[in-house]
């Protein structure tokens, strides 16, 4: 049954294990919510799925179950009224622990084919997963289907892929024979190469991407032979949920432990992340949410290794363009995708005090604002498109922070809640621009998730890329941008992130977005700044994971010829 | 001149590549000590020029040299009397760091072909490195040849290896182009991979391995554009001193800074590892020595990856066999080899207290016991044929252990003080065995580094095993060994250091010991137990200490055909 499914999807491994030499574009889930690619009746049926998980107990029959837990909201407005199973670690870890030989002796390429298995169901339950992502991170269906769907299992394929390609590179034999001189037999050892994993691995979610965040390092410590206790955020539990009912299925059909995949929910009121993560079987924690949090993990599971993506704060640089018009539409879509909930989006944008270039006109400071709101504008006015692209807000934590912004600066474009007619009580907001200058450090020198973005004048294009380079030293960053014309100047620049350790997107102004990174090609995060320790995926993601260990003993002499 | 000596060395290199995968036996460095291979008069060269080194200065011109420091003792019973330059760190690492961007620019196959010229011309230094181990772990002619010279050459290059191929498995450039459907123009983007460094490493060597345990640290992380500042132990300071000598030589001829190696030499009196250790400008440290000093690396400096080797207690079962002289004078080599002074070497020895079945014969326990005793009395029996074999005795601190060991059991062999001719004073060891049993944990349960071994009665080899496990998991191990004529008995063993994560050999009878590895092929450690956290060399050991950092901007749209 394993090698069954390794043969199913051999094809789809082979060419992204090429893709991630090449880096060209490539996904084999298709991003497009289409009937012809999805079937016709597949989005009825998702949210027909979804609907029929609403205020009900999603029963997991895994060990240690003691009672139920859960108390999702939509940012939509309604209450998912959805209970989970409550662990009892002390029950559930020993049985997690209890999968471990024979996850391990399932083999590479018998682990490999099932996490495959497992990634080309989850793409057939997109709509499903789409609508459970939709409903608790508050992201608009599009984006929930592509980011939360295709992509997701695009990062998680991703993952399995370099982790097979760092298993595999040790081979399961060898022998080993070496010359001893003229006259005497050569010493010949045999040798076998265990591949052997780390232990229980833990993988705590965020409540913004459920299944964006959560598959890499699910997958990673899948396919390398940890089993995977799946801790998503209280919020957003549901597209866990389904993933972790999806993984025991294929991993029961395959003749498998099915708690080498389990679910531990929580609530905000009574969380157990800590209790897990410093719990001796936990030796692997993939981790995305604040840095408190991060650093704390860091500091304290000493027991694991220790993979997070914690706040950062993002940046782009204008200097120069010779398309405003592209330029602004670009950044106005950039702030209002999703209202800026992604660590991907840029915050601030440092933009020289007496103005830019623009083709063959200077647009002053506040011209080039204009142009940046005047696009959002555009993009907000009418609620009934806008919340296609906005979304809700999924944290009440962020709506706070929305309304203290207003006090930090020059309000250039304010906030607006926008009321929709298919969800009432939804909760959306435009974004928010403030204009302030390089001195504000106190304003801007922060990550403020949500929509709140600063328009910060300096002295001229130096001190920005200065304080760029900076502000990734001290904060971190995920992502940043650049707009000049000028090649010195983005050579700069360039010069100023390969220092800092952070990806660049230069002169965007089509249909790529600096928030938004490919699988197989862009890199997401670096590792190599205070946002992320890691990065999906390279090796270094995945090899720690397991280790080898080798037998080895006198080879049979060598047949007579 | 970088390149060239990318291309001078590329067949060796992608040969390497090759053996990484198929594991079989290969070493580009001979280990034979020949006239043939090194030149007629290579090792009286080498001897003339490390003599030449003694009472003397020697300089290092590296910026914050500020006085000298030095006071390293041969174990054969002299004074080395050599000064090394006292390093001002506050003026050192400024230095070292900016070295950093003319190093990542030298780009991957200039820093490779660099990282090869200077192995390869360590290897045609091999006497002289091989004279100043000698003289400074107290490790024989040709253990010191070998294990100094070629076989920490292979072990550097198996770093260069693997650090090559994760750093060359992503493109620096690629064209991602995303079909947008029928009538549409792909979405097409340039994109740049920079490969950066983590910042200043720091590799601080070990006193009875100062080039093997040094080498892949030190070439992992040059390779990976880290600049190195290498802080060899202060008993065995002299190798380290040549080999940085002869790196920056060929950093110079390349056109590059040559504080791109550094060396920081220190006496026990003032030791400098914490301090350099806890510097932000330190990114990667590698470290070979105490658990204790290991474990306040990991956990103190935390701003750098910390890849330790610590102490281990390693272990033997003997359980049945079929060639009881071969076993034992494999073990009687294994036990004298540089006086147990590796931290390969086998401490304990488990046997049933019933004894075992050596082919058609009964062996009670004394029976084996004497057998090994027996092998070790022949082997070091003449003074002047044993010191080749075991070599001086590297430190104080193990004479004393030596002396202490006595009291902690039955002495069934004791250790004796040899006199030599060649070096009146050298302080020359022969092994102790010890008589215990498996209930005396206390006694066997903690490494005691040098020539002391204990013979541990068990129940039955079912104990054996399970003790072994249990000690791997709590104290580390670097290797392990069984003798058992019984499939069954050694796939229970295979079973146990799977679970714990160690090395095994079985029933090794021959010219192959337990304590030593062949690199490409063998993995030394494998950073799953407490003895080491990282393994030489794997991907895991190399793909952290480099990041990736993208930059995309729209290309240039499509010629039209």
């Amino acid at each position: 049954m394993t090698n069954e499914f390794f043969e199913r999807h051999r094809d789809m491994l082979m060419k992204a294990v090429e893709m991630t030499a090449s880096r060209g574009y490539w996904s084999p889930f298709k991003e497009v919510p289409s009937p012809k690619v999805y079937g016709e009746t597949a989005q009825k049926d998702g949210e027909a799925a979804f609907k029929a998980r609403l205020n009900k107990k999603f029963e997991i029959d895994q060990p240690g179950a003691e009672g139920f837990v859960g108390a999702e909201r939509s940012p939509y407005g309604f209450d998912l009224g959805i209970e989970y199973p409550k662990m009892n670690l002390d029950k559930l870890l020993p049985a997690v622990e209890a999968a471990i030989p024979g996850w391990r002796k399932a083999g590479v390429e018998g682990r490999v084919g099932i996490c495959l298995e497992i990634l080309s169901r989850l793409n057939k339950r997109s709509f499903e997963i789409a609508f459970s992502v939709m409903q608790t991170s508050g992201q608009a269906f599009m984006m929930a289907f592509q980011a939360g769907g295709p992509h997701a299992q695009d990062r998680g394929l991703e993952a399995v892929t370099y982790a097979y390609m760092e298993m595999s590179r040790t081979p399961e034999h060898a022998l080993w024979e070496k010359p001893q001189g003229r006259d005497k037999p050569s010493l010949r050892m045999d040798k076998t190469f265990h591949i052997i994993p780390r232990g229980v691995a833990l993988v705590i979610g965020c409540a913004t991407f459920p299944t964006w965040n959560t598959y890499p390092g699910l997958f990673a410590s899948l396919a390398t032979g940890n089993p995977v206790v799946v801790k998503p955020h209280p919020r957003a539990i549901l597209p866990a949920a389904i993933t972790v009912e999806i993984a025991r299925e294929v991993l029961k059909e395959a003749g498998q432990d099915p708690n080498i995949v389990t679910l531990l929910a929580d609530t905000l009121e009574a969380p157990v992340s800590k209790d897990v993560a410093l719990r001796p079987e936990v030796k692997v924690i993939d981790y995305t949410g604040s840095t408190q949090f991060g650093d704390w993990l860091e500091d304290n599971a000493r027991q694991a290794q220790v993979y997070t993506e914690k706040a950062g704060v993002n940046s782009v640089v204008i200097d120069s363009t010779d398309n405003i018009k592209g330029m602004s539409m670009n950044l106005a879509f950039t702030v209002s995708l999703y209202s800026g909930q992604m660590c991907t989006t840029p915050q601030n944008f440092f933009i020289p005090k007496d103005g830019i270039q623009a083709g063959d006109e200077h647009l002053s400071f506040d011209d080039v604002a204009a142009a940046i709101a005047k696009g959002v504008e555009k993009m907000t006015g009418d609620p009934e498109k806008a919340w296609h692209l906005l979304g809700g807000i999924q944290s009440p934590d962020t709506l706070k922070r929305i309304e203290d912004a207003k006090a930090l600066g020059d309000v250039v474009l304010d906030s607006k809640a926008l009321k929709i007619e298919a969800f009432p009580d939804a909760v959306i907001r435009t974004p928010m621009l403030i204009k302030t200058d390089s001195s504000k450090r106190d304003v801007w020198g922060e990550e403020r998730f949500g929509p709140i973005y600063f328009l910060i004048a300096t002295e001229n294009t130096d001190e920005s890329i200065r304080i760029v380079e900076d502000l990734v030293e001290e904060k971190g960053a995920i992502t940043s941008g650049i707009y000049s014309t000028d090649e010195a100047v983005l050579d700069k620049m360039e010069d100023a992130v390969i220092k800092a350790g952070v990806a660049l997107s230069c002169n965007l102004t089509g249909g790529v977005y600096v928030n938004q990174t490919a699988a197989f090609s862009d890199y997401h995060a670096t590792g190599a700044n205070p946002a992320a320790n890691a990065s999906l995926s390279d090796a270094a993601f995945v090899a720690n994971r397991f280790r080898v260990v080798q037998s080895r003993r006198h080879a049979l002499p060598e047949a007579a010829e």
